[in-house]
């Protein structure tokens, strides 16, 4: 071994750690092609502007300033795992107790701190195929080494991921969207839920269950992830993001007992503690205002089910047999599937980009090939106004038409 | 090579990422101890709850929800760097273009993200000694390998660091305090600036320069920072915690052109980006109101100073002889020597305590043996009035007086 010279040694920080991260492709450069001003953009999973407790916030944080001390104590330094007062409304939403919650920067940020605490470096990590492309970037962290298993109407196909297992496939890791998957609508059955942790169990490996739009449910209440929180071998990360907001910054995860001091150590070195004064308010909101949380998201779900219908509806009327496109039955999304082979989704997508219309493309989402990712679209309906999702569609039944069939 | 088994395999992301971080001890421990409940606590470098802008942030937020979309804006996504008009406002003050700032959760998170993106793992690291000890935290993200370098009472010992580099030793990183050193009170001065990033660019190190109290100035204005701001191998990390609320979570590091991209790379996978509403709400108190950062600041200047002056002359009149101490020229702490080598540092603290005053013990600050840490006390005086600093030097007296000498 010879020693580093000081320049090897100056870049090599930089190298190890950032230089490895990829640059942003396909998913996120979607929203960074130069649409019209006028476009109708169906790309994020984000809630709608009505379901934003922009009013909500200012009630309770004028309740808070009521207490002079206790405002005060919301700008000051808290404790790594969450305030109390937020701890134990998320635990008993949740069912499990407040030990076992630990408040986060965001979903995102729960994400991160599971890759972190949890996968060694370049070790295996079964993924969804197709996937939400970003978790790929939080698992850089710690590897780019992954066993893509594909997903059914049902969600993730355990068959195939036991399969690998009994294979003789080693893996550290299992990401998957069990409720309302993104991109691919679909929920897993209690028996895939409880398959999975028997796996986990098993083999042994860590399950993230990343839980987002588990509470954007349209009809029956998605089902139980008790065998999730029984497992000592799941974490499961939620957010308010797609409740009240992502610019919150506001998330947590749902942790089995003998890992909560090492995630709340981890974490501490982070970010020390997430806001003090976001926690207080929503805490706040959330306590005294008892029935605003279901009230508000109640309102939203109808708003988002009418949607999620009328984009369907509309792609029926308007680009007859040209999708196969059921209602979801949660979440933000709509994966529709071109049924005509013949269509070129690079064309259609910059036709429909041109013509004011912007989608993600099913591509983005291949964490692997094999899987038929591109003949989808995507469509993000959460933000958009039934009438705007109706003139979407127009503009897309227009850039269809031009296509070089 | 053997494969590992799937136990081992399971058990060794925790073991690697979350394991081998120390449990609290000794710094963080002292906030532990069981103090009476009337206890005074001289303990941490917090704002007097007259600093915070409790009702600021209520006005700044009234004017967002004026506008409807903008406070929409507030609840949603945004850049992982930071929104456009928080950016401006600090770059204008760094007198830096925005491009270099990257805002952050706060200080900490700063700190976490230097060392995550500059540090090699396992590499040498040169730290100040004493140290603010939660700096070594981070650090553990990468390397527990340090070489202490002692402080002076005009901050971090140059001639030191450089009979160090000299005589071989090759290190990734320097961390100091260069502002109202925490625990040491002292400042670099200009020549020690210029050294530092010379020396930085001889060697090939980054300078992690944590500047936390700048802002908190009793007399003249701290000195230049150009030098950082002028050198590419030094990242400056600050934060609104000490000016208007560590419960904001809200700070920002100065980077060098070359590695903005790649810090907001990495900081994206950390928590994805700061909480916009925090962000929205403080970025339109600072612009809107552009006197208040200034004016509420001024104000806590006096009140700081006059805290400072109040402690040191206390404890010249209760316990004449018995520590050297000057009053700070800024920043939030004491540090008072012991003249009595006799004096028991332990008993002290343990009768201090029983007393109903605590502080921090100087042996917490060591990064390493060979100072006379022990022989300080780092008293906080921010957020106590004068009177019950007066009260917390009495009730010192009295268990000084019960020491056996």
């Amino acid at each position: 071994m010879t020693t580093p010279t000081t320049a090897e040694l100056h870049e090599a920080g930089l190298a190890e750690a950032v230089t490895r991260l990829s640059t942003a492709s396909g998913f996120s450069d979607a929203t960074l092609i130069a649409d019209a001003p006028d476009a109708i953009r169906l790309l994020a999973g984000i809630p709608d502007e009505e379901a934003l407790p922009i009013d909500a916030v200012a009630r309770a944080y004028e309740r808070v300033r009521a207490n002079r001390s206790r405002a005060a104590g919301a700008f000051q330094y808290s404790n790594s795992q969450g305030i109390p007062e937020l701890r134990e409304w998320i635990a008993a939403r949740e069912g499990v107790a407040p030990e076992r919650i630990l408040v986060t920067t965001g979903g995102a940020h729960g994400l991160s701190l599971a890759v972190q605490a949890l996968i060694p470096q370049d070790s295996l990590v079964a993924v969804d195929n197709p996937i939400w492309p970003l978790f790929l970037r939080y698992l850089e962290l710690k590897t780019t080494n992954i066993l893509p298993i594909p997903l059914q109407h049902d969600g993730l196909d355990v068959d195939a991921l036991e399969a690998e297992l009994r294979a003789g496939k080693r893996i550290s890791g299992l990401y998957t969207v069990p409720d309302f998957h993104n991109p691919t609508q679909g929920s897993l059955t209690i028996e895939k839920r409880q398959r999975i942790v028997e796996l986990a169990d098993h083999y042994g490996f860590w399950f993230i269950a990343d839980n987002p739009y588990r509470e954007i449910y349209f009809g029956e209440k998605p089902l139980s992830i008790e065998a999730f929180h029984e497992s000592s071998n799941t974490v499961h990360v939620n957010t308010f993001s797609k409740t009240l907001g992502p610019g919150l910054r506001l998330g947590w995860i749902v942790l089995p007992e003998r890992v909560t001091e090492g995630f709340v150590r981890l974490r501490n070195r982070n970010d020390s503690q997430t806001s003090t004064l976001t926690q207080t308010i929503i805490a706040e909101l959330l306590n005294a205002e008892p029935n605003f949380f279901d009230e508000n998201l109640g309102a939203a779900r109808k708003r988002y089910r009418n949607r999620a219908e009328t984009l369907v509806h509309a792609l029926d009327e308007q680009l007859p047999g040209v999708f196969d496109a059921v209602v979801p039955e949660g979440g933000y999304f709509l994966w529709a599937r071109l049924r005509d082979d013949a269509v070129d989704w690079r064309e259609l997508y910059r036709a429909a980009v041109q013509h004011g219309v912007s989608y993600q493309p099913g591509a983005f989402f291949a964490s692997a090939p094999g899987t038929d990712a591109e003949r989808y679209l995507r469509f993000a309906y959460g933000d958009n106004s039934e009438s705007r999702l109706e003139q979407a569609v127009s503009r897309l039944a227009i850039a269809f038409e031009g296509l070089t069939l």
